[in-house]
């Protein structure tokens, strides 16, 4: 154990403790392992609250029947380059690799392609998908909606989920472009973190449970979140709903259910994805030199804080799984405990090491 | 004159009127008409800043050569749902229709088409062309690039404009969805307004000359615009000048041109345009149906102030033009002057009335 409060894990051995859950938990092999894989990944890139932390609950939907463990995933309906696939209520993560790998098909034959996606669940980091296509070359577009949880300027209940959205951009080098966000103003984290030191909040990241902004990060807590920019998120939040849930047949707004809530149910969260192929309009080379030469512009812009350095969207994540792949993952003695006993009842045999 | 400060003219006089100018500016009859009604529809809508305002500027520019008055679009590379359209340096706002008008071309074959545009400038409202596609039963997202404007958090100079992106849905009722966005936090006419007022602004609207923040907007004035929601509207930023600029085969960041630095000369701007035919998908009672539930959720939301309302994307703007196609619009007694002055010196022989 490195610290009282947060252990290391390798990231394999943390991979293949997951794999193994999942696989006991009724995926196949190979889903259990990509799922497993997606999520130790979310942690490298340091995007903690997507990662590992949510197994628990993602074990429990799957023992519980709330979601299929072996999702037929299927096109139901469009045509040419737009089509809706069935989720068959599977792990979001299955079902938005397949939608995903559905839409670079679609934009191989065609140049650009798009998924919708219906009865699907919680797909984690937006980032894994978009990023998919920029593997393979491609510009990815990930999105998917959420229970409401933003509330409009003068609303009194939220309208809205904070609905992730990420774009990834193929640069041949040695990270993507990757911008993978919510559309709330802050993450429900940063409520807890604000609550936690006693410390004011900024009157446009929350409200109070009535819908009034508020700096009070406990009123915060029981009340909604903010859209990022006002109007501006706010009316995104609607598109990726519209794009996502609507348009595709599925559900949108209050339709959707929360996995929290209801653990027992299908979530019949919806998902879009957008495949673009840039070398359909110049070759790998010029592609790379000029996501070279934008990269180089925005690092060389001078900072007036000198201490401070210019990142490129996709960076951050890139530096910190470097420091994590040899480091080891920080989890929390509650999660490396919780994760134990959950391997231990499952008796699957795979051990997260004694630390 | 209806007041000193801001006189009315009706909509269809100004239409006429800025029709002529460019006509005689060396546009055809048609693209005048077009670009003279997309101006005043503008302004209907309510967004003054994109509106008639800008006529000097674009008659110059048609005059100087800087602006091909008769451009000849033309398609350059792609293929299948993806293209790059040459915009043969014409006016943004004719280059643009043809873009989003060959979106659709391809959406009608593969349910969604993409067109990305180099040699054009500037366009006016993204809306514009978001709402062409609404007006043909699909969904547009129009973007542009524009001159760096915007500076990142910690930066000492502008990386990226507050490039405008809109979104377009047909609700097949009275008015389309309509999110018509820039991705700075607030546009310049914000700082100048609270300039005049003597107040101060918020610390996330904008910089001073060497990119720190600062709630003095005289400071502001000279500064530099902060993208809405930090981090995630630089990232948007991003994408649109990589979409638009990158991607195409066009320019990006700082190779832009001001329209008004550079005044004789292309600013080489260039957008991205998206179409997305829903009713490959579902039939068109369908979609008017979950639309139509879609709003009535939001517009039935409880309000913490009952003496606001709930707008939707889109409404106050339809509500701006009902009120405006009756009442004028309105225009200040110096733009007034500067219209009727052009209006002769070129010898259109069209009036913009006797108020």
């Amino acid at each position: 154990m490195m610290s009282e409060e947060k252990m290391r894990v390798n990231h394999k051995t943390l991979e293949a403790f997951v794999s193994a859950l999942f696989a006991y938990a009724g995926m196949s092999e190979a889903d259990a392992a990509f799922h497993a894989r997606a999520l130790v990944q979310t942690n490298l890139w340091g995007v903690d609250s997507h990662g590992v932390l949510r197994v628990p609950v993602y074990v429990e939907r799957l023992r519980s029947g709330a979601m299929n463990p072996r999702p037929e995933t299927r096109i139901i309906r469009g045509a040419g380059a737009l089509e809706v696939m069935h989720g068959d209520d599977g792990p979001g993560f299955i079902v938005g690799r397949d939608a995903m790998n559905r839409a670079m098909e679609l934009a191989e034959a065609h140049s650009l392609g798009a998924v919708g996606v219906i009865h699907s669940n919680h797909f984690g980091a937006a980032g894994i998908y978009a990023r998919l296509a920029a593997d393979g070359d491609m510009i990815g577009i990930a999105m998917t909606n959420v229970i409401p949880n933003i509330v409009a300027p003068g609303g009194g209940k939220p309208v809205t989920g904070n609905n992730p959205l990420a774009i990834a951009v193929p640069t041949f080098s040695e990270f993507p472009f990757v911008l993978d966000m919510s559309l709330s103003k802050v993450a429900g984290g940063k409520l807890l973190l604000a609550k936690k030191r006693g410390e004011k909040i900024p009157l446009d990241w929350a409200t109070d449970a009535e819908g009034r902004p508020t700096e009070d990060p406990e009123e915060a807590f029981d009340g909604f979140l903010l859209p990022m920019g006002g109007y501006k998120g706010l009316g995104l939040s609607y598109v990726v709903d519209i794009l996502s849930g609507l348009i595709t047949g599925g559900v949108f707004g209050d339709d959707i259910k929360s996995m929290y809530r209801h653990r027992d149910e299908p979530s019949l969260t919806c998902h879009f994805m957008i495949a673009i192929d840039p070398l359909k309009l110049m070759d790998k080379a010029e592609m790379e030199k000029r996501m070279a030469s934008f990269y180089e512009r925005v690092k060389t812009s001078p900072m007036w804080d000198e201490s401070k350095e210019m990142y490129l969207p996709g960076e951050i994540e890139y530096l910190t799984a470097l420091r994590r792949r040899e480091r080891g993952i920080p989890i929390s003695q509650n999660l490396y405990d919780e994760l134990t006993a959950l391997g231990e009842e499952m008796g699957t045999g795979v051990s997260l090491g004694d630390l």
